[in-house]
């Protein structure tokens, strides 16, 4: 990828789109374009972040793993998002590995860069706090999900949450596996296909693979 | 509480400690004094913030409720901490609530007083940056512990980390009751006392009432 394409994606991205030409000059020297194949580590737990990442294309998936392997997948990145900004801004290594579910391409914008730009641009840090505090807030609704909701509940609340995103059309495509949204969810990939499976049943949705068609969106929120 | 003695609370907290007096003077003219018992809602889920909380004295729980009424405490705030930040950055309404445990007083310092300071000075939205960062740290290591680690584990390493705050003593008193602090790890209370009595049982601590005493921090870190 050329300078002047990265220059580009950089402005484009909405946390850069009102810095100034040499503003994301400086940041676009300081960028570096990585392509990756699926099954690749961007970074591990409990590593001092040089940066963070812009994922320009492919499927990202942010999660923890505790000593005898088992993960729990927090945050599921797709293309146009960015990841990994909270470690610039504190000693803290990395609270999350970074995995690519699909061969990705991503910026990753070194922590030097954006702090050089941050010291003298309020307007930056000013978006940067409302991105902190969106991540924040979603950080709170999943404990909540995953302390007092069943597991009913939190797929019923995931489905119409990704509806929501596809405005004017009752028809999605599930955005991964199962295996990676059951884990987001906090629930086995078995009770995942059990309560779609039932959610079916009951006439509220119909699924042919990855693809979803909710037929009944006020009985999909009420049921129990 | 007069404005003079306000203005003192302001500027001894580590986020504003570098303000200028005309900036401290701005913040104390928009912060109200709050002096509630325990048992007060501060603020509810859902609710638009028009500031954020300094805990002068006291203590309150942060939770999440659901629609039947269960809890989860989130963060438990002692004084001297600050609250309620993450929601006067975005359009979001409080992710919690707040609830005092023990009569409290607090400062609440206004939403447009901060937003106009971090307009202009880089510096307060740098530590603000942080804080939020290191908030988001907790919350990615609270879902592990919830959603990876059994019971015992969650325990122990709670103990740990509040003796790490007692540095130099392996003394400590639990900073609030067994409830609160059960619903924080995801545990039942029965589960807490259970556990503790096993540690107890194995010689790793000594339980007195609130009062704790590590014999063996290693072995602690190690039990399964």
């Amino acid at each position: 990828m050329t300078k002047t394409q990265m220059a580009e994606r950089l402005s484009e991205f909405h946390l850069f789109s009102d810095l100034f030409p040499t503003q994301i000059a400086l940041l676009t020297n300081k960028t570096k374009f990585l392509d990756v194949s699926r099954d690749a580590i961007l970074f591990n737990q409990n590593k001092q972040a040089h940066g963070f990442y812009l994922l320009l294309k492919g499927q990202v998936k942010l999660g923890v793993e505790s000593l005898d392997g088992s993960e729990k997948v927090i945050r599921l990145i797709q293309s146009g998002q960015s990841f990994g900004e909270e470690s610039i801004f504190s000693d803290h290594t990395f609270s999350m590995y970074a995995y690519t579910v699909k061969d990705s391409q991503a910026l990753l914008i070194s922590k030097e860069a954006i702090l050089d730009i941050i010291d003298t641009d309020v307007k930056l840090a000013g978006r940067m706090l409302s991105v902190f505090s969106t991540r924040n807030y979603q950080l709170v609704k999943d404990i909540k999900s995953i302390c007092l909701q069943n597991s009913t509940k939190r797929i019923t609340d995931y489905l119409l949450q990704i509806n929501r995103t596809f405005r004017g059309s009752d028809c999605f495509r599930l955005p991964t596996n199962k295996t990676i949204i059951a884990s987001m969810l906090n629930i086995t990939p078995e009770t995942f296909s059990r309560v779609m499976q039932k959610l079916q049943n009951a006439g509220l949705i119909t699924v042919n693979g990855k693809d979803i068609v909710i037929n009944n969106i006020s009985g999909l929120h009420d049921f129990k």
